[in-house]
């Protein structure tokens, strides 16, 4: 248990690493850091593809550290380079990187973008008894690509939708979409359930997640999926040498508290 | 050529079919009409899927006729029964019929929604000598159903997207990109092009459409593909019995002529 700023401190300390259950009640996001030539196309890509991609906000201008627009954060001592636990570089398309922070690599011409992240419904689950289950065990949420296609804005013309995994009994299942459902800034209801869901997906084995950690099924649970703030990363990926410079990202589970909660956002809750 | 209130009057005396090229300048609307019970789901599923349902406008109450929110009709002569060319009837997710309007099916309950179409950015690309084939041959726009999968919301949980197509050279595909992007209120840029992109779309021969007419290829073009307002209507199919009572479309190709200008609308142009 934490409130943001506190959490945030604690990111910012790398005291903190998978932020699932912290700060009850307010919104996480997801990273995106780009030079600022590629901003406006990659501001279209969220807007055509709301469901991997909700933008919660990004740097009032090009290089500002501390400033977001619309302001999901409101302290005065924020900073995008360090209050993220954990975060990744990439050049050319390629990872190269995980870092504690972005102080000597971040440039007066990165623009930000914070990307809602569905950690933010699952105090909403817990409450109505339909705990997800890496909250239970204290693990990774478990992420896959799907064949989902991103549809193409500007230079990011490739990548599919990362999802996250949630095991569920199928029974519960339209309970799940009708609490998650509101939650439209932080990826809202599922994308896909059941077995016959993941093999729609492209995803074949479940045990084998492409980021965080498996999670354990009990007997009869089914996989429920949700379109997942990973997804800007594999857009940078296909983008590939047309992106020139470095681009940063959040590590996968590790993600920020902002400011927001989901009952004062009108249409994220 | 027309103004908008001239071609939804001659659609209202069944003079008008084909809409491509009609009342240059202004923004044409596919329709899909829904019980009450539906539209809040169907609402949503627009939100997740902008590229292909961009919503322009619904009715401003269950059973209303004439007005529209935000007002994309401003004229008080409007009947959204009569003034789209021709309409479609489904029933229990299938088509069932073809109308020239929808006097004695509409009820007090239904809602309608407006979703941008792709017709309305077809001028600036004639302006900048780039003019869609079926514009030149008078034929209806080649439409096809994709693998792009809708993503699910409330009882819309299956159905793909509809694609229209326009071939283009390959050297000019960057340029109809630039021009067709900023029109995200009807679809904006292509989701897919090239025959590469074809077959990434599940598109096995563009010779025969799903809907509308097949084009004519010149030496050395490729298809261009973009979302499609047609789309609503294989949502409805998937959802099959799930939907009780009469929904009603339009008739691919034949649409809806507003009032808005690409000009006056933020982010429709």
């Amino acid at each position: 248990m934490a409130t943001a700023q506190e959490a945030r401190l604690l990111s910012r300390q790398n005291k903190l690493s998978n932020t699932a259950g912290i700060a009850p009640g307010y919104l996480q996001a997801n990273l995106l850091v780009l030079p600022a030539t590629y901003a406006t196309d990659f501001h279209d890509l969220c807007l055509r593809n709301p469901v991997p991609c909700p933008l919660l906000g990004m740097s009032a201008n090009p290089g500002d550290t501390a400033t977001m627009r619309p302001p999901c954060i409101r302290s005065a001592d924020f900073d995008i380079r360090t209050d993220f636990p954990k975060y990744r570089v990439y050049a050319g398309g390629h990872f190269i990187e995980s870092r504690q922070d972005l102080l000597d690599v971040w440039t007066d011409d990165h623009v930000a973008f914070l990307i809602g992240c569905s950690f933010s419904f699952e105090d909403a689950l817990t409450a109505a008894g339909l705990p997800p289950r890496h909250q239970k065990t204290g693990t990774l949420v478990a992420m896959y690509r799907s064949n989902i296609p991103l549809l193409p804005a500007g230079i990011f013309t490739g990548g599919n939708c990362i999802v996250s995994m949630r095991p569920y009994h199928p029974e519960d299942i339209e309970r799940v979409r009708n609490i998650t459902r509101e939650y439209r800034l932080t990826h809202g209801e599922p994308v896909a359930w059941g077995w016959e869901g993941a093999k729609q997906l492209g995803i074949g084995d479940v045990t084998k997640p492409d980021f965080g950690e498996p999670q354990e099924f009990q007997e009869g649970e089914v996989p429920v999926f949700w379109a997942c703030g990973v997804t800007p990363q594999m857009a940078v990926e296909a983008a590939g040498e047309k992106i020139e410079g470095l681009v940063f990202a959040h590590e996968p589970g590790h993600m920020l508290v902002t400011d927001w909660t989901a009952e004062e956002l009108q249409g994220a809750k």
